[in-house]
């Protein structure tokens, strides 16, 4: 593939994923809803099992919708390996949220693995982890 | 995709991810470095940051070599997205170690994306992380 085309793909993922994760941080996990494909697989922390499919994740995410606040992130080192009509985005993230005057860091893997489906980018796995959660408060 | 080639593929990748963990559960990562490609991403609960290649990550297992030891484990729910040379691998799984007269049960969840690359199925990214860990010992 050439460079310049690869280049376009990962500053268009990344900025699809920051767009989602703008919103996610205003309490409106409606934008991942949207990004993702009808056969998304998901995993989080807080699960016991994984979610398949868009309408599950729908009805998981429709539980948090205004329950998130985060008043700062960064989305650390993140990298894209394209093959074709995939792109496996993988980074770490740290995001900052102040209740009661206190704030509280929280630090996370995730990987989101996008497929090109009619000329769309749309997610079809997704797996947020913490970092070193015995560390963590 | 034919579903009959498509089953195939699901087979070989399971077949492939399980011989792995057979090893890994002898306390032998040598088989998932074989399987990983030099381009692979690695996340697990204890890195501070993702591992980004093959050789560093032959000398992150190097470090656990020997120090792995799991009486049984289960493979939960595999599920295999498969698109063109690309497979998206994801399961539960829990594992079973006795020490000290103990057993210990532990439980995960895995994301492990897999190109073929000269006819070759692949790791190109692996993610581990533990199921709600703060409900696990």
């Amino acid at each position: 593939m050439a460079e310049a085309l690869r280049e376009d793909i990962v500053s268009e993922i990344v900025a699809q994923e920051r767009k989602a994760l703008d919103r996610w941080g205003n309490g409106d996990p409606g934008e991942f809803v949207e990004l993702s494909a009808p056969e998304v697989t998901y995993f989080d922390p807080h699960l016991e099992r994984r979610i398949d499919g868009q309408e599950a994740l729908r009805d998981y995410y429709a539980s948090l919708a205004g329950k998130i606040r985060i008043d700062r992130y960064e989305l650390l080192n993140p990298k894209v390996q394209v093959h074709g009509d995939i792109a496996v985005l993988t980074f770490n993230y740290v995001s900052w949220s102040t209740a009661g005057g206190k704030t509280t860091e929280s630090r996370w893997n995730c990987t989101e693995v996008y497929a090109r489906i009619d000329r769309e980018w749309r997610i079809i796995q997704t797996h947020w982890s913490l970092t070193r959660p015995g560390q963590q408060a």
